[in-house]
């Protein structure tokens, strides 16, 4: 329990999140004996996920307006909505005051950054295709889980902290697409949506076993990380109504 | 009040709906002489009419989503959408605390289940497309005196509360066309917004005359599903902007 | 600090809000010996640009949805959220309790008015095509001026306030056109998004370093309105993706 507080306290901590997690680990360590040191680097890593993962999503939030040809403006609106829309829905629908993003400013800079990167250099991105698309897998794993970790945080019971991972994960992809007026890829073409429940329900399902935090975070973000990778580099597609329907008995009639 | 106050404890009770209502029934009914038992057959029919218009509004998300082969995940987020998004947007605009289906499981099962069922079983359900359009008219009945009274109880201002009845019955099936890049038929084609307006304005005229509660619901909620339903058997359309344009005196422009 | 609750209390206040001010104005200005009449005419000012703002977008709300020939349910719901979409959400972000139009219903009756009126006689509204853009530019400033004031009032840190401004001018429109399926003109073709950036930029500025409140919000305002304005007469479009690529050195690929 205070594991989980501390991190949380880490994530929304105000800036040199990392230089004060180390300071944070030097008191806790010698108040807490019973806190070992490689906790801390696994605290550590989270809050850096999670920064990573905001500026890889603003990134392809960036990219997606590219295609749209929007001016600046455009471009910081996709890439904040991709950024911190998920994050946003979660904090909102969990009441949990003002939303993460007005309590830490940072999260503001990366998704701005994110966006005026891709608006000067975009057309040299796509070699980084490759690169991008496995820094947003990295994005939706850390997500998914910060998000169910957060709601259990904030009381939340089990079913609803794994809905609140997925929303993390994938809400603000889906606000972009809808400002882009696509469906989502992630609704019909991806494995995706499916890596973040998996990985919401592992972190979840430990954590009612009991299992300490940080073993339940990083098992839950392997695990969807796996996943999504699986579906990239396998090229797996989640089967859809269409193929579902072709695969049943009955004749076909218009659904 | 009081009685107002009892069904919304039914409505959001945990589980077991109808067996806590009915354990309160007698309990109320030896200590509130006043009380007489049908009213609480009235709540209890309430508290089934809100799960049966979830469990059909995930059903037309479900639909929704196979219309746009899209895959599990895409109908279980449309399933969601349509069947809790315009309480959850009600939640949040009158600053509830915690939105309904995190107190409450009960919805997410009913919406996860009504998007299983399509996804197997959709290309059957063409043959019972007459009695989803009949307990889609029950949902939005029935949704839109739940949002109003629960906005009054909130202590919404008449007119408030009214919009929230109408948000509540249709705001679901407006974030549904969005993200399924639609424009929603029910903005254009149907008799639908006007029904849940009226149904709400009954509501909160007869609460505000002083009227029981449970006759101001039944009554708005008789209104609603009697509108709809003459839409539905006449096949009668609103007017629109052209035919409104058409009707005037003036040489059309391009407006 | 004062004069901003002040004005604040103004928005917010339930109807007559100019009697209500000039009322307060004769109190304040007898307890206040400091406070002198011309910010109380700014203040009025102020609210007055609200309203006339929140008709305006209202107004254009009811336009874009006659383009879609909707009935006039639609013209009320794109009216409704063009009016008052963007400070919704800038209410909920903020965690400020029931949104502003919950508080006073007289922005609901400015949206339905607005509604109403473009349903009936839109056809005769295009020789007043100027009038509406201008005064749409004044609705932006108001907008933008009023969100980050309110940010601020809120405890909003500088940057936040900034966004809020933005979002409460422009994200009323944005929904809009997220309901009509269209991608908002302001996110590719038009002065607008910069515009409010600017006004709310210029008020926080100018906050920060210690001007009163009513220098900062009219400086802001006429940047912002300075600026759409420039947009207006000298149809200037902000640079978009395809424009900044060609402008690049590198070989085009493709983005």
């Amino acid at each position: 329990m205070w594991l989980r507080s501390t991190w949380l306290a880490v994530v929304y901590t105000d800036r040199g999140g990392v230089l004060i997690v180390a300071d944070a680990s030097v008191r806790l360590a010698l108040t807490q004996p019973s806190r070992t040191p490689p906790d801390f680097i696994m605290l550590e890593l989270l809050t850096l996920g999670d920064y990573f993962g905001t500026l890889v999503f603003a990134v392809t939030g960036g990219l997606a307006a590219a295609e749209k040809k929007l001016d600046l403006g455009g471009f910081v609106l996709l890439a904040f909505v991709t950024g911190v829309g998920g994050g946003t829905l979660r904090d909102l629908i969990l009441n949990r005051g003002l939303v993460f993003w007005a309590e830490e400013p940072a999260y503001i800079v990366l998704c701005v950054s994110g966006a005026v990167l891709v608006f000067f250099v975009a057309h040299r991105l796509p070699r980084l295709h490759k690169a991008l698309v496995w820094s947003d897998a990295v994005g939706l794993a850390v997500f998914a889980v910060i998000g169910s970790a957060i709601a259990l945080e904030s009381g939340a019971r089990p079913l609803v902290a794994i809905l609140m991972g997925v929303l993390t994960a994938t809400g603000g992809g889906v606000i972009r697409e809808m400002i882009r007026n696509e469906i989502p890829l992630m609704l019909h073409r991806e494995i995706y949506m499916s890596a973040a429940l998996a990985g919401s329900g592992v972190l979840v399902g430990l954590d009612s076993l009991g299992a300490p935090t940080w073993v339940a975070i990083w098992v839950g973000a392997g695990v969807a990380f796996a996943l999504r990778g699986a579906g990239i580099v396998f090229d797996l597609h989640p089967p859809t109504y269409s193929s579902a329907r072709r695969s049943s008995a009955s004749a076909p009639d218009d659904g």
